[in-house]
Order: structure tokens, then sequence, then C-alpha cells
């Protein structure tokens, strides 16, 4: 029935009677109260989620975009988490992980790094993400800040968002083939109300890893003026030219204001588990525990029990992964090398390519155009904020046909 | 070395400098801000908790103090979460849910209500808590306020003060052998500032199911203020007189601002799967679609699968545990109305009994030394906020042997 009908039915029909009507529905509306918070309303869906979903339907894609390997969990780990299913350990558990994962952690770590760890340092948490948004519930309320180095994950800067912050992008330049920080403008980005530093080394996506000299005045300054120090060092295995990335954690007296961020995703090929841990202050582990417990009321026992035996029995599958990455990495930036329209620092670490396109200045529509004409998907570099506009990200985690294959295809498009 | 041995080696140690040093010390540490926000230094550790901690070590122990049953998950659901390991699905996934879950839930819930759901109204989360803090998000923060209807599950109060939102709880009554809820007073505890009208029925802990009339006034109440409804529904199925508890999803409007919220853990004892589902209006998909990107990044698929088995046939089980729980209920009801000191709310519902203890002016120390003479762990009534002291909560989920022998072991102290 049309608009007009409806209102020929209704015999009280009258302009001035609708226009009231209008009137009060109006106020009525504008009396209402926002249906969310303006944090969240605010909050941009990810643009490499933008590109990721216009690709449903593309034949023959090749997805690049998203940083995940194409290997799947080793079957000694997923068999691990069903025996445990199995003994019935699926019921509610300690909240900040089972002690034998927490000790497993404590013994992988102290063995990279020749530590001594207090496992009352060790928190489990049910993903990198997890981690980030319980530090972020700790330290960051409206008014404060979140200082962050950039090109940085987008989902850092949404999860002090959501919880009122506001976030400082300092970027980086690529200079001479390296990605360069500049630490006074860091350091002038923070001021009082300056909560957190973030960081990545090494680094998502520029796979940038910090020099030494930056990790220790970073350290200095923020244990000077207080600030949390949140290094997140998911990639720490993933390096071709050392057998483990510098960490902080050697660094640091237990009592310093350091989150120290980790996560099963990338090292043993279990992304889809979401399972990580934080290493923070002993004095921390209460409250890590009460966010578990009003977040997720603890990871599932056995999913931690397989992330054990990940953790003590995958250094042959660790080593593996990194020799795939690294066959991975030698083909992308060979090839990209070789396209005069490309600028990469070759990645030493993680496993991404970064790199910049000549002439390139919206990388979310190129990356969409890309996308149409070739299937291959990449990550946008206006995904990962300020400095990250005219660079492309590709995941290079993938068996060398499809890498080569990738890389034919862009060829004419980067060249 | 002792203090003063350090002293004299120190050449120039002097009163003074010591003083000045101390001053020094003491102004550093009033400049440096605090370690973490006020609303989250100022958690509760849960009073079940608490009990809990004290449970380690104790003899015989009988844990009825947690809300989950000692049925093992069945191993049909299992199995179904280790084929889909095997078959790869170990990646990231759909942030909102893997299609096939969504649907299999709206299957479910019009089977159970006669509906038609729309699918773009479900998202998958990570538990119950979990759908409760994205709610919390997406709707609280500093200066506005929480309604809840007390007693009340400790973790909402927590997850709305972590947003820094203040917690109203308007405590129901037990009259005549009934909990009782008046609607005005909950009402005039609603303001401009009220964000959020939290309740849970089946009730945790009180068993209670809310009437037909109340739920509508509710509703109605909401409506017209722009209030968000969060309807907890984990116990639905968990009912002792009908079929399936009265929901509030046959009373409302796609729009209206109503989260229905569930759980896996209680109906199909998954409770360490961590997997629950949010029912909400269809314009609210995208905002849980990125406070789940960045809280968790969406749930494991392989756990989706199992759930997506459990709810399209585990229809059985779901009837055993049902008679399984009215078989502790009868028993542990029957005992508890022969003792002297108890008043009961014969619960219809849930899997809770919680009693009234004549006398008991301190259920937190009541249950400590209960604990400690019996070895039945038992939740103290004041963990659960307003109208909880004075109260103890026991699960009835468990095997008649096991409630047996907790019932004679309380006797004496309760009667």
């Amino acid at each position: 029935m049309s608009q007009a009908a409806t209102r020929m039915t209704q015999p009280d029909w009258h302009p001035d009677t609708a226009r009231a009507a209008i009137a009060a529905a109006a106020a009525a509306a504008a009396a209402k109260p926002a249906a969310m918070r303006a944090a969240v309303a605010h909050l941009e869906t990810s643009k490499i989620q933008q590109v990721f979903e216009a690709g449903f339907g593309v034949d023959n894609l090749l997805p690049l975009w998203v940083g995940e390997s194409d290997v799947n969990t080793p079957d000694f780990i997923c068999r691990a988490a069903y025996e445990s299913l199995r003994a019935g350990e699926a019921r509610y558990t300690h909240k900040r992980g089972i002690p034998e994962l927490r000790h497993a952690i404590k013994t992988y770590t102290d063995g990279l790094y020749g530590l001594d760890l207090d496992v009352e340092r060790i928190s489990v948490t049910q993903s990198g993400m997890h981690g980030i948004m319980m530090c972020m519930q700790a330290f960051v309320e409206a008014g404060d800040n979140v200082v962050t180095i950039s090109p940085v994950w987008p989902n850092i800067v949404a999860a002090a968002e959501i919880m009122g912050g506001e976030v400082r992008q300092v970027p980086m330049h690529l200079e001479d083939g390296l990605f360069r920080l500049d630490l006074d403008r860091l350091f002038d980005a923070c001021d009082e109300n300056t909560k957190v530093l973030f960081f990545c080394s090494p680094g998502n996506p520029t796979a940038w890893v910090m020099p030494d000299d930056q990790r220790l005045a970073i350290r200095d300054f923020c244990r000077q003026r207080g600030i949390w120090v949140i290094a997140d060092e998911v990639y720490h295995r993933l390096v071709y030219d050392r057998p483990v990335a510098p960490s902080i954690l050697p660094d640091i007296e237990p009592e310093d204001r350091v989150i120290n961020l980790h996560s099963f995703s990338k090292t043993w090929a279990m992304t889809g588990w979401r399972l990580g841990w934080l290493v923070h202050p002993p004095e921390m582990g209460e409250t890590f525990g009460k966010l578990l417990e009003f977040s997720n009321s603890g990871c599932q026992a056995f999913l931690q029990r397989a992330a054990t035996t990940a953790i003590t029995e995958g250094e042959p599958f660790v080593q593996q992964m990194v020799e795939y990455c690294r066959v991975g990495r030698d083909i992308v930036s060979q090839h990209l090398n070789s396209m005069p329209r490309v600028r990469l620092a070759q990645p030493t670490a993680a496993f991404y390519a970064f790199f910049a396109v000549d002439g390139m200045t919206d990388s979310l529509g190129f990356a969409l155009d890309v996308l149409h004409k070739t299937g291959v998907g990449m990550a946008p570099g206006a995904a990962f904020g300020a400095g990250g506009e005219g660079f492309l990200r590709i995941c290079f985690a993938k068996s060398p046909e499809m890498l080569a294959e990738a890389m034919d295809r862009l060829r004419p498009v980067l060249s």
C-alpha cells in the first residue's frame, strides 16, 4: 500500500496533524540516547578487511593479504588437543593459564634469552589481540593517549580507541633501503597523559627490527616517565639473519612497566587457535587474572595442552617454518627488486614484504584494482596508519609456487 | 649485607643526605603516574574465587561452588573439533562466526520459539562472558550506569566497571518461597545515564524465572527510554516445569535495543570450550564484528564446527542433561527443605539451589568454615551483590552420589 493510500484510510489525517506527528517523532529521536558510544561508532573497518571482502568470488585468487602461512598446524599439536578433550579437560580452568603451559613458556623463554623468569610474570591469553585489549583496559581511559611507532597493525589503534584513548602515531621512513625511526620525534609525541608506548619488533607490516640502542633508550625514557611499554614480539622466531630476534626481556627488571606480548599464531602455524601470552611485572599477575576472568574467564585447557606440546616439542617444526619463510622471502624480494616502480627494505625478519610503489597515492584503490585485474590479494599500506600510504604488504609465508605465480601476475602492474 | 653495613661502606652517607634522598624518592614516586586505572585497581576478586582457592589441598573435596556439571562433553562433539582440525580449519576465519554455525543457531532458535530469525542478527562469541564484555564496550563509559536485578553474577558488575560505568543493583526478595522483583524499584533506579538494564532468567544464582508480565513491562520501559536490555538466557534449556524457559525473543522487534545472550557452556556441557552467541538488532552486526576483531579476532573455526554439531545433533544429550539435573535438583531440595535453618525457593530452572540460612550474617566466612569442616565447597551469597548476603549457592548438576554425600555432610552445620 502506498503512503498516499495509507493516509487516505486514516480519517483524522490532516497536514497539521502530520506535521505535529513528525515533530514529535523527531523530538523523541533527539531525546533517545545514541545507540552506542561515539568511540565505538567511529571505529573503522580495517582496510585490509575491505580488500579481503572484495575478494569473495574472485577467480584464481592468490591471497597474500593476511598474516598467516598456508602451512597447517602439525598433527602432533592437533592430537594433543583431542587427547586432552577425551581426558575430560573441557571444564573451567586456571584463569591465567594451566600450570604446565606457564612453566613451558618459562622454560622456552629462559632457553632463548638465558633468563630465569618468575612464572608469576606469565599469563596465557586468548590471542595476542586479547593481550593487547587487556593492556588497554588496564592502562587507558578517556583523556589518556597511546604513542605507537607506525606503520602499525590497525588493531592496536582500535583497542586503545575502544577504551576512550587517543592514539599518536610516529611514522618511520624508508631511507637507503631501511626503515628508520627518529627517537626524538617519538619522545616528543609523549606527554603527561601518555600511558602506553607500543612497538612491534620484528615489525608488522614493516619487518623492521628495532636497533639495540633505540630499545634501550625507549626503556630508559619510559622508566623515567612511568609509561608502560608494550613490546610486541610475536615474530620473534621468524628471523633470517640470526637465531632469534632481539628481545626487550633481557634488558629489563621484573618490576619495570613493560609488557612483552606473544602469540602462538605465527611461530607454530596456529593462527586459528587464538592463544598467546604476556610477560609482565609480577605484581600485575592479579590484575591480568581479573581481566581474564572478566573477558573470557580463562582459555580452553585442552587448547593449552596443545600449546604446551607445541612449545616443548615443536622446535624442529619451527626450524622448518623459518626455512619455508626464508625461501618465500627470497622469491618475493628477488622479483620485487627487479620491478622498476618498487622500493623494498629487504626483510630480515617477520613474514612480510612491505614495499613502496612509485606514483601510487591511493593504496586501497590500487590494491582493489590489482585484485580485480590479477587475482592477487595484497594489504594496502594505508591500512597501517601514518607512513603507510604509498606502500603495499604481502605475506610471503606461502608455497614457492604460489609466490612465483603471484610475482608473474604482479610484474605488469608494478613495472 | 645488612642495611647498616651498606651505609657504612658509603663514604658520603650522612643523615641529611639520606633524608634528601628519601624526599627525592618520595617526590619521584608521587610524580610517577599510577600503574593502572583506578577502575581496574579497584576490581574485586570474586568471593567465589576466594572460597575456591581456599579449597586447594582440602581432602575429600565436594566442589559444588562453580556453575558446571560433572558430565564430560560428549565425544561426538569432541570428535567434530578434531576432524575439523585435521581438515586444516585452524586459520583466521569469519569474525562473527562461521556461516554453518550461525545458520545452525538460527534453525535451533526458530525451532524453540517459532521464529524466523535473520542470520544477520547472530554473532558467535568467545563465551557468554565475552558477549557481555563486548556489550559493555559498545554501550558503557564513564558517567553511564548499568542497572541489574540482583543477586547477580559478579562478572556482570565487573565488566561494566572496567568500562568506567556505575552499577546499580536492585535486589529481589525471597517471600513465601519465591523470589520477587519490585518493578517500581527497578525502574526508579534508571535515569538519563542508564545505558543498560541487565537481567538473567532463568537466573544465576537464584534460579528465578521472570514472570511474563514483568518481561513485557521491562521491554516497554526500555523501548521508551532507549535503554539497552541485556537478557541473559544461558540457562534457557535447563528448566524442569516446561520444555524451554520463556524468552524475550518472541516479544521484540528486530530493531529493539535488546541483546539476547547465550552460551554453549551449560546446555551441552561445554563450559571449558568458551563459546556463546548473541542475538542482536541487525544493524549491530557490523559493530559486533569490529568488537570481535579487536578482542579475539574471531573464535576458533574448529571449535565452532564442534558447536555446530552440538546444536544440530545434541538434542538427545540435552534431554539427558535436563534429567540429570532434575534428579540432582530433587535430591538437594528434599534434603535442604528438611533442614531447620534453611529456606529455599524450589528451583524450577537453571542448576542452582540458592538458599537462605537463618542466623548466618557472613556467608563468605561461613562458606570457608564449612569448607574446612566438611569439605563441601559452596559459593557465598555475598558474592552475588545486593540481596545475596545470608544465602549460599550450590550447583546440583552433579552425580546423585556426590550430592547425597554433600547433603549428609551439610546437615549438621545447617540444622
